[in-house]
């Protein structure tokens, strides 16, 4: 390694660092990432299409990963419904492995700070690339261009450099070494130890189609940090934007006089997909999983391995009482309505008291509620500006089908998914939500995860009733987000008391430009882990802890 | 609960748990609890020793928990080799679970200072029967009075309030409440937010026959602390130490208002046994665990329970080369002596190179080294002062029977093992280790843990030979320890990367009083976690964040 290098990486970053450390401990509002493209260069945006325009249908061959076998892709854009024609070099689960496994006693060695410097510094040269990952994000899932470039973009980084804060104060909590002298009475023992946070192992981070950098990039730079080789699987329909940040993170590396097998790209394809091979060999010690609860519970049940998932969940929304029911819906209409619902925090089930909902202006019965709700949704996803953009594309066909088969589910069809015309991308694969009304014992239908824009609504007894199904939901099928609307402080407390105790997080009256669906970095945790939905939680102290074991030695005096 | 109770419990013990909160990080020497007897009351001993007996043929009946349904109990002294007559309540799986539950959301809600003082005032009136305890644990376990002093006393009780102290540090990393404000341009999003550390359910903790508190009390204590009701389940055949403890605690959570049930004790048989009961049970989801690898592997198979185990290892210790060959031989001979190798951290494999060990006097060949090792245990055990004392007696009859039997597994029998008088308690089961030299191909025979008095001598090619065996020990197997004697700078470090990577620790070079056995709280991690001797360390942040999850709660302002 270029030793200088590192540290001259390290130095200049090392502010970054310590506030990013200060960030999470004091949980307000930080980024060294601003959120809006405004804030980047004015020819960004311009420059960023270009060059995205400029790699479809050629090779890929930024990646500095070396003796691949061909040159494999098959992504499809959502709003071209072309395929991108961009094509990725091709290794197999073994030579990757291999690889990784060379380099485990290498970046194992290699001094935190030296980890920090390179890994800050590649998130640095990302952040020059965010057009280029938005519209690679675009292109691949299915997201608007804003939600594209603040999701791999700013809120990526954010979560990158969270996790590796968080690595590098557990990293650094217990001394490296440190003279332990045992008064004995009439004399002393006295011992040199050291103490080693060893890593796992080689560390497999496998992606999802939706958020292809945001859900990648905490486990990568968890495990990168704590001194594991990576290999990142992203899922074979959403390569380009995960591709741009390793190549990234390997230019650092060789740069630093590292090898560019320590964070390694292994791409696929749906018909002969590589992730169990990886995933089974017993090399790899670390799994990180986005995606499906089936993948995701044969993940978890592999033996000898540490394993953080984000699996389905079920999220809920209580409406009890609001002051104005008009912001409430509006909030509610975007929440549900944002890239499709296929964001894993999006809320699916809505419960509404069959007796009403309390207002400042009296109650409101429950018809008017939900036929407010449906001219809400309606009124966005139709609105000239702003529904499109919204909306955003489906990543899947197989999410299409499902918005569009919601309205034979056996409950009463306030809105059926219909095709919206994007004026920009006239193909485009773009759908309204459909909203389906239940009744609260009709569990078979509203229980499970209905991924994409399927929103119920369920009448219930009372907000009582309402509590407990959410409770129970959460419980058996796990929950991300639950958003509640209640103007009554005993109510929320026992919301919240309630909830809690399946491990689900409330957000409560939630109106204006804040969303359910956000967590934010440096200060919401996202999944807690508890339940179903996940066992991992971006970021907590367990998040890096797992990936390596605290080794001490002892020497005598 | 009675709130001014609990404050004042926790303002008279806030030095003792910040000293130790700062322990954790210093890990240089540090203990509130001092490990010798002398330390305490000069009628403590006669005290503790006529108190014990009283406890004789009754029924035990300091425990809050009401209900029983009868009394048992069978433990046996192996210095008497008489049962105690003992018996202590008994309660049903069921029951007892149910009772946990009813004080799930009390304790879960008790704030951290409030528990924090409870605990810590229960580990100072556990301090002023340290004596009780001792004999108490030389009648179940057949430790020495020293050791049972030590190890259930003063040593119990800092990894108590260690674990206590790491889990405090981790409640209040993060700020209960914080207003998170987002800039958004012309206006700001202010959210208030909280986060609570939800206690993940009812906790069992299995203790094991040989360290019924020291084994028992980290996880039993962390639990408790992050806000888990606990069931401590020990071994029917060593139940009054831990049983003083509990009561100890229960009093303390009765005078401050608490139920006694948050801390239970469950008894049962080895012929009735409701381990298994209790484990297999939903409620249950936090579950510690010491003891064989077979209980330990079906305990860590359990679906939906975090777990954490202390399994059996193979404890190496390499010899290589040295200053002076007979202070190192003594070092080893007590350390397997000690307690007649029933310590999970005693060696059991020494491996010495076939060409002799490097002195500062010359070359020693191996044989002569093989004598001298031999010499030194006979020396020691046969010694009128020390040898009954430091072999301690042997627990079960089934760790005899190995022993005996060790001459019959296939090595040359250097050392059998016999019965040695102790001339305090005649009848007692007390035996010399057996000494048994195998050849490195023999790994069937010393590959496995043979729990007791066996030790091995294994003759290597030379000291890499050594190495790599002990490795593959430590990996196939697990290990606790790693001892190792080297006087070369170059090859010490190698040992200790090659043993680190299979998440083993090393301890260079000791002689005198300290011994690899020990593991001292505030400083050494007790286990690794890593390797298959267990997957817990008393304790890392990992030992009490598995036991609670964060969650996250958003209002907006």
């Amino acid at each position: 390694m270029n030793m200088s290098q590192a540290l001259s990486l390290f130095q200049q970053h090392e502010a970054t660092l310590k506030a990013a450390i200060t960030a999470i401990h004091d949980r307000g509002f930080w980024t060294p990432y601003p959120e809006h493209p405004k804030a980047y260069s004015e020819t960004g945006d311009e420059e960023g299409k270009t060059a995205f325009s400029k790699m479809m249908n050629e090779n890929f061959t930024e990646l500095l990963q070396e003796g691949e076998t061909g040159f494999i892709g098959e992504e499809v854009s959502p709003y071209l419904q072309l395929g991108l024609g961009i094509r990725y070099p091709k290794f197999g689960a073994k030579q990757l492995i291999d690889k990784a496994q060379a380099q485990k006693k290498n970046w194992g060695n290699t001094d935190y700070n030296s980890r920090a410097g390179i890994l800050i510094e590649a998130l640095h040269r990302i952040q020059s690339r965010f057009f280029e990952i938005a519209y690679a994000t675009m292109h691949t899932t299915g997201q608007s261009f804003i939600m594209s470039f603040q999701a791999s973009g700013p809120h990526a980084n954010d979560r990158a450099l969270e996790a590796l804060a968080v690595a590098y104060e557990e990293l650094t909590r217990i001394p490296s070494e440190k003279e332990w002298v045992k008064p004995m009475g009439k004399f002393e023992i006295r011992l040199d130890k050291n103490w080693k946070a060893v890593p796992k192992g080689v560390s497999l981070v496998i992606g999802c189609s939706t958020f292809p950098t945001w859900n990648t990039v905490p486990g990568m730079f968890a495990s990168l940090m704590t001194g594991n080789p990576v290999i990142v699987k992203p899922h074979p329909k959403a390569i380009l934007p995960i591709a741009i940040v390793i190549a990234e993170v390997q230019k650092v590396l060789k740069e630093a006089g590292m090898s560019p097998d320590i964070c390694q790209m292994a791409v696929d394809t749906l018909a002969a997909p590589i992730t169990k091979e990886l995933a089974e060999d017993p090399a790899v010690k670390l799994i990180d999983f986005t995606g499906s609860s089936s993948f995701g519970d044969y993940v978890e049940s592999l033996p000898g391995k540490t394993v953080f998932t984000e699996k389905a969940g079920v999220n809920s929304c209580l409406i009890d009482s609001v002051n104005d029911l008009t912001p409430v819906l509006q909030n509610l209409a975007f929440a549900v309505s944002l890239y499709s619902g296929q964001m894993c925090t999006a809320p699916q089930n809505i419960f509404i008291p069959s007796g009403g909902v309390k207002t400042a202006g009296g109650l409101v019965p429950y018809e008017e509620v939900v036929q407010a709700l449906k001219d809400a949704i309606n009124g966005l996803v139709n609105h000239p500006k702003m529904g499109a953009g919204t909306l955003g594309g489906i990543q899947a066909e197989t999410t299409l089908e499902r918005a569009k088969n919601a309205v034979s589910l056996g409950g009463k069809v306030i809105l059926a998914s219909e095709n919206i015309v994007n004026p920009e991308f006239e193909g485009a694969r773009v759908a309204s939500p459909a909203l389906i009304e239940v009744n609260a014992q009709d569990q078979k239908i509203y229980f499970g995860e209905c991924f994409g824009p399927v929103v119920f609504v369920i009448k219930t007894k009372n907000s009582e009733e309402s509590l407990a199904l959410m409770k129970q939901a959460a419980e058996e099928k796990g929950a991300i987000t639950c958003a509640a609307y209640c103007t009554d402080e005993g109510m929320m407390h026992h919301i919240e008391e309630e909830m809690n105790e399946v491990f689900t997080p409330v957000s409560f009256n939630f109106t204006g430009a804040i969303f359910v669906n956000q967590h934010a970095a440096f200060s919401d945790f996202h999944v807690t882990g508890g339940n179903a939905a996940g066992n991992a939680s971006f970021a907590n102290p367990d998040f890096v802890n797992r990936r390596f074991v605290w080794v001490g030695n002892r020497r005598i005096k």
